[in-house]
């Protein structure tokens, strides 16, 4: 899931995430709470209304942003006192009022409220941690369930996801909907050419839980199971690339994955490397967001298939070659790295654009072929 | 002609360009010069190669730049001594320096070294300086008459112009081209649905020369005489657009028309308002350049059919209508005022790109409707 703070991926119009294939995009409470608030994007019909983008939207609780932007947040049973990184403004997030938000935004998928364990953190401090996400938790589906009626939708709407025609549905994702849907789940999988994923067939928003636990895999797995025992239709794997070491987040990811239903989807927020997603989606994860794409692009960092590019550096600067020849985007199809490093020395703004979409387009193709090795069952 | 200063019209790629229709650019010799520097570009193939651009390119001579940035410049018979704006490195540029520059940056039309002269100026200082220009306007064309030919393009690769297509060639330009041309022009001009325009047949650049003058219709009227005297494929008319009032540019280059030849291009350097374009034109002038579509558009102003919007005003926030309903672009097409207002606001990337998406559309359209109401014969 390429990552839209603002209701933008910066830089990229719509019609070119459409174009690169984009089916999920991700939007920050947090930010869209702050800017331009939910009551904007609640009369806009949400967010997909808002953007004008009829693909499927995700949106995180804010509990993250409150707790990697707010030195000064304060944390009690109710909820989270923090201040605005914009102006200093005092705001509160509960689980009821982020689900609120949530249900306002109008996203295809909404994440229960959790405090993000910060690392490191010792094993007390990481129980107490987990079971404050577990009560926040059950608080969430219980304003969840009474208020999800109030999503913006247009009456009669289908949602983002239901509508989504997917070339190459995650085979995970698609089975484990699926049978989540039961005879929900609409018979339209077999038009010509395409597979259709019903993923959500009666127009409601999805709630996800999250999986709390520090980097102790005793509670990891005590998460999980009180997690599943409160029940989501999706699992997302929280409180990792927080600082720890890459093996350490591998190990605990594995370690998680034993435990989480294999018929739910499994999100591990906030990862990763090109290397990192194939590894991780090849493991059972199936979906994952990270601003790394979008954020390296805007600072000069380039993926390719033969590694990562600083397009920023004298060597580039008469080089006629494309960026990545392997790599079929339109930046590649049509630029060269001396122009690319011409605009991004001269601080164009078409800098961050082209680089932007290059690096999504690198991403979503990593991702397709991991599908592709998954569907033939290629080895890795 | 839109601004493209560094080899890009900023934020915007170069396909979306091609699909608004955009037939023409204006690149910045000084710009270029400074950034990447004129030999980058023209091992590239010159600006087209550089750009990825395959229609036309025009260059100004650095002149304007160097007059407009540089309160330190020293002026002599040679030529100016400047600073960079970027790090303050001292440069020359000569009539002889400035053509070396526009060959190797290869665009297809260049501009003569001029003088632009200030506002307010006295009648002799105008005299003066419009002497100093016809002086480089002749030392500018005997340069490049004989390193005409050192333009980076490849061998037997035709100017983008001469490759041309356009829909509606201004009339004016395209009979003074023809007539120019004289029999280097190939008659292809009745392809199926479109015109071929075939202002370079023989892959050359084209040398315009620039009228100055100041605010004096009579020194005008010598400075056209003169200029002509040297003989160029087509005039421009500098030292407008300098502080003056409106109503005496328009007087101006009403005077100055009377005595440009009808049968070649006539260019007004750096108007205007969709209004002041459309009066132009239709007073004579063939082409014309301006940032204002481009750098409004960076601020929030936008040119819509019911006139001028700021989009970062608080009555946009929750408007669901379209920025300019009469408009056909991508931008109004898709998104809510609420929403480009949202991207304003959040200081989003995309507000730029977007907003000038829209602003050149606005400009091309303007100028469509000019060429029809010229073609047609309609009343202004």
């Amino acid at each position: 899931m390429p990552v839209g703070t603002l209701a933008s991926v910066k830089g990229v119009p719509q019609d070119v995430l459409e174009e690169l294939g984009v089916q999920i995009l991700l939007g920050n409470t947090y930010h869209l709470y702050l800017r331009p608030g939910v009551e904007t994007v609640r009369k806009m019909g949400g967010l997909h209304g808002f953007m004008a983008w009829d693909r499927a939207v995700l949106t995180d609780s804010g509990g993250f942003q409150v707790f990697s932007l707010n030195e000064l947040r304060k944390v009690t049973e109710e909820g989270v006192t923090f201040r605005s990184h914009l102006d200093g403004s005092s705001h509160f997030f509960s689980p009821e009022s982020a689900m609120a938000a949530q249900i306002g935004l109008g996203a295809d998928i909404i994440m229960a409220f959790d405090e993000c364990t910060e690392y490191p953190a010792s094993r007390e401090r990481a129980r107490e941690s987990m079971e404050l996400t577990l009560r926040w938790a059950e608080r969430s589906k219980k304003y969840f369930e009474a208020h999800k009626h109030e999503v913006p939708w247009k009456s009669g709407q289908p949602s983002a996801i239901s509508r989504q025609e997917l070339q190459i549905p995650p085979p995970r994702l698609r089975s484990g909907l699926a049978s989540r849907l039961g005879e929900n789940a609409r018979d339209d999988n077999h038009r010509e050419g395409t597979k259709h994923c019903p993923l959500v067939a009666d127009h409601r928003q999805l709630l996800f839980g999250i999986v709390q636990g520090g980097m102790d895999r005793e509670l990891r797995r005590e998460s999980v199971l009180r997690t599943v025992e409160i029940g989501f239709p999706g699992y997302a794997i929280g409180g990792l690339s927080v600082g720890e070491p890459r093996e350490l987040t591998r190990e605990i990811v594995e370690s998680t994955l034993e435990h989480l239903p294999a018929d739910k989807p499994r999100y591990l927020m906030g990862v990763g490397t090109p290397e990192e997603i194939a590894e991780y989606a090849l493991m059972g994860i199936d979906m994952m967001d990270c601003v790394l794409p979008t954020r390296a692009a805007r600072h000069g960092l380039l993926f390719t298939s033969q590694g990562k590019v600083s397009i920023k550096q004298a060597q580039h600067a008469q080089d006629e070659s494309a960026l990545d020849p392997a790599c079929g985007c339109r930046v590649c199809g049509r630029y060269s790295r001396a122009y690319l490093r011409h605009l991004y020395a001269s601080n164009e703004l078409l800098a961050q654009v082209l680089n932007t979409v290059h690096n999504l387009s690198f991403y979503l193709d990593t991702m397709r072929g991991v599908r592709e090795r998954i569907r033939t069952g290629a080895p890795a």
